[in-house]
């Protein structure tokens, strides 16, 4: 009752880590578009661990298979479902996991909710695996968007002390969203991204510690007047999506909580028309929308993922069956920082949220 | 399409700010509750400008009238509309925005949206104003909530530099409950309160400038294994529902964006049996919520608001008729900061979310 | 959680028989179209009682006041919102209701779904008096349907034994829309409404009998390909709204229940081009919709109501109070046939779900 | 946008009669229930084609892999997916349908609706072939609410002039819940069912042509109190979901149609106490609900289909590439009356309806 999200374009995520196949449906991008299984893949593999010694030693070949919804390469207007194969499952003991929920994980909360029957392997439906299918379906609708001239492209912004230039401050060029749409461990400062990794296996080799980051999103392209008042405005609606992500736990728009030291004169974007006859501002502290509704800016998004759950350093638990304290020491192969591979998946959320504002207006 | 939210009880809000009259309607509220109108005007009133220095001076005598859904002061079970009636209205000179939108508003945007049939006059379904319908359907939600034992309370956490003790690190006793609930410009400490006031006086000097800030808000008493995975957990759905409040333009849990800074050793709420028996965390760096479900602490929300727009100094626009660069300055009543006003709006719209939570997973 | 239809253009009903007022609010009708209210009183005057000796003799000054939503005659994209006083409530004794549920009302249901605490005087929010707002809201979407070339008119098909002409045997021209659309208790024959009228008074003068009835309508100028597969074509669509009318318990579309007894070769709506190259069907059994999806032929939708519960003669019921078998005799003011009435209602219903039908393809 | 249904368990249906793979994926079914694959696979059979002469003779041997949300065999709370490989797809020649489409199809329809990208092969998403992952998520829905002592049932109630007895003169003992629920072509009388099978005969070796018919359907052990007023009783969500079966074209409740002759005092359904102290009614022509919401008796349906348009005889079509008048003879298998087959399906949508509703109201 929740694994779906928007309206005219309703993405629905299924599957659990160790079952048979993870998969979505999207029910149903505008027909006649094509779409590239190759570009889907080269979205997915930003996303796919094991690339560096930054990320999980696990090996996922993650291939969809596409089951509905093309023909001759085109989207026909019906549903277009996917499914990937879960075959890299070690199930062996989680014996351990039923009793000990680990802190900071879905565990304990999902226990309850479903009164001990959801599947714990892996995380089940709550693990980050399942941002592959989001990260084919977010695929998809940028296919879409950037046919419609509209671009959502990422980079890691920050990752402990180590900081990426941020999207406000630069102009965001055709090459760069090139660039930055294709890399693993999107950043614009190569520097940055150094010491980014320095950070993470600063972590990592301190007992198997993690840490946490952000990521900073922009959607070039929109044109003014997309979104509606109070409640499906391109914020709630692009928060709602984005929250979807496993680890986000704060999502801003243009200067978000800078704004709380800022004055009107200084937050104000004045505006003005540019050498194409178009209305511009000068700043974009307002990230692109204002009352909900695009302003013709680019639409500038952060969101900021905790650090791993999982570590190596033993925690304080409880053991839920036995009703006591408990210690638990987390073993296994675990990204120290699931940033670089998130950041695919805040993208696709993004893109179908923005798919999905475009449909409701009657634009797409 | 828009001025709606929840799914199992939906909230309509309608009404221009010079108008007839503004209102909503809840379809539908659980049968049975006992609803007190004094509450609701309690509510209403912290909302309600002209209450200090720091404030505009309209004055707003704003009652509601309710329509429907109540018998004998108890929910029916149909849906509960309240109007109120629009007096204070001087809608004099609107031709100006009509030609010059003014920064950071939603004049553009909409007028764009709507192809300039939007009603500006006072920024008509964009305006503040509309916050009033939304604190009374707030304060009915909360009525509920509080008989089912859960509290949605709140904070100003900061404007410009001045900042409030967080919730995180206080425990949230009943008496302080009480306490911020029926507070105009609430704050746990109040040397804080002060030295935000100054900031809000400094910047009214100056020119008529503003200022913006943060609230933080918390909800205790939620069970744990509320809230559903992905795109229909905790956060998704109170994010959804605050970005509803004009000028919100960050909404975070727990840590939030702090947690790009954070260890997992550090970031991890590590777990225990309480003297209860029940299971607590050490500390709430998730704010209530790990998989998107709540796991028995309280819900700690951050959110913050960018300066009001309506300024004193001269700022460039565009004149959107003749297509040439324009100034513009802002004449009139405008609340230099809007964050205490928006304080009850914020909590109002986050015991809506928490209110359709708890009767998706059939609670209430 | 129910008195609300439509996705992008929502219409929310509130009120109760009894109570202050009843209400709409349409969020939101298409910004820039003209609404004459006029028109709307034309259309609440066709649903109003009292207008001849076959309804009830209560009289209702139905006029609504609208609150939001329009500026200069014209929708401004932002909800529209009226409200409806009641003014001719005799609430004097419905104590015994409360004890004995009238039989084929809504009473024993509503009692149980909201544990008594449901309005029941007059109905509540159950009585037909809510069609009012409905039948407001219909004409708004009536008149934006017919500034696109769109119509929905329906007449009275058959009461008793006495029966209209049908639709599928008419050519549907713009002086019958006009006729039907503007007559209380329409039909396209005049014999046919003196037989209705028959029927009706031999019910009515039998102790305060009561008799059923159904209603034809027709959605003419949609264009082909209108509508979604399964769950959203335009059958749903249409169904789930005329389903809100009080006392509707069929709804079928083109050749409806005589489908069964139909060979293919007869039912199968052949095709050819026009004089005008469009491509036409030389039968309309499928009623305008193949698929789900409209297919350039009008829509012809059937609906039966029955009878009004609300009868003389003595009926047997329970004392739910008392769990006890009980006699029950119904005084009081009722309309022998609520068809007349209930045809403009339908009329909106279908009106409304046309709207959302067309909005959700983007067509308006 | 329009291939699920549901809100709270929402069940979304994909793909095309030719593609690879068709399937559904319902979000989410509660946890901890115990489902049967098995009992899946019955439910399939009883809509499989191939059965006796009266239907097509081509085989699917359809196998539903599931491939999520099921754990140890019972609901884990996560989305539960299925797919069903197309095997047996004959894709040879369908130039000749985007040239013509055939009368009564959804082919002129759709092509205009998705600009003639949609897949034509087999029917693609529009094709009989997309009850089958309907019937599976059906068959699931029954388990979970025969657990709960709700069962849906249903017969064949006439093809042609052919009659069953119906359901409303009928007790609904749990034996005949047994045999009508896993027989193919249901029905109550078996003297019907040769008479019905004389009907599709006599339809299939004229020319092959073929024939309409309806079904009945009952759900028996809802609670009363079940449902929502105005547009989102009973009625609404069952009638929603029933028209997603493709060849329906009327749906109604109780007498239905039949009250359009019928006077109050003969339609009303008087109340009693029964033995068991339980509210019962003397006859059920409400069918079970009265102001959209149950009343203690059971849910009684009947749904009209038109009758297979693939027929063997000569049609007029258009050819709409060319944009001429055209003649078309449509060759190959098909079945002679959709009724029999179609009714798991019928039944299928009203479970999934019926589940809705009861988690609507936090019943399940």
């Amino acid at each position: 009752m929740s694994s779906n999200f928007g309206d005219l374009i309703r993405v629905t995520i299924f599957g659990e880590s160790h079952g048979p196949a993870i998969g979505m449906v999207m029910d149903s991008p505008p027909a006649g578009y094509e779409i590239s299984e190759e570009l889907v893949l080269e979205q997915m593999k930003r996303r796919a661990p094991g690339q560096d010694a930054t990320a999980t030693a696990r090996v996922e070949s993650d291939t969809p298979e596409f089951l509905s919804g093309l023909l001759g390469g085109k989207t026909t207007g019906a549903p277009l479902a996917c499914i990937i194969r879960n075959t890299n499952t070690h199930s062996g003991d989680y014996e351990n996991i039923m009793h000990c929920p680990r802190p900071s994980h879905a565990d304990y909360a999902a226990g309850v909710r479903y009164d001990g029957n959801n599947d714990i392997r892996g995380g089940g439906h709550f693990s980050g695996r399942l941002t592959a299918p989001l990260v084919a379906a977010g695929s998809i609708a940028k296919q879409i968007l950037s046919k419609n001239g509209i671009f959502v492209v990422g980079h890691v912004l920050q990752i402990g002390k180590a900081k990426d230039t941020e999207f406000c401050s630069t102009s965001i060029y055709q090459d760069l969203i090139e660039k930055l749409s294709t890399e693993y461990f999107a950043t614009i400062s190569e520097s940055a991204k150094k010491k980014m990794n320095s950070e993470i296996m600063a972590a990592k080799l301190d007992n198997a510690d993690s840490i946490g980051g952000t990521v900073e999103i922009a959607v070039t392209g929109l044109p003014a007047g997309i979104g509606d008042p109070m409640f499906s405005g391109v914020e709630n609606v692009i928060s709602s999506a984005i929250y979807g992500v496993p680890a986000v736990k704060a999502v801003s728009f243009g200067a978000g909580f800078d704004f709380a030291e800022m004055r009107g004169s200084e937050a104000n974007d004045q505006m003005f028309v540019d050498d194409s006859d178009e209305v511009k501002c000068l700043t974009n502290n307002c990230g692109g929308i204002t009352g909900g509704i695009t302003n013709s800016m680019p639409v500038i998004i952060k969101a900021a993922l905790k650090p791993t759950p999982s570590i190596g350093k033993p925690q304080r638990t409880v053991d839920v069956i036995d009703g006591t304290n408990s210690m638990l020491e987390i073993k296994g192969r675990h990204d120290p920082c699931i940033v670089p591979r998130a950041l695919p998946a805040i993208e696709a959320a993004t893109a179908l949220a923005v798919l999905n504002l475009l449909a409701r207006n009657g634009k797409i």
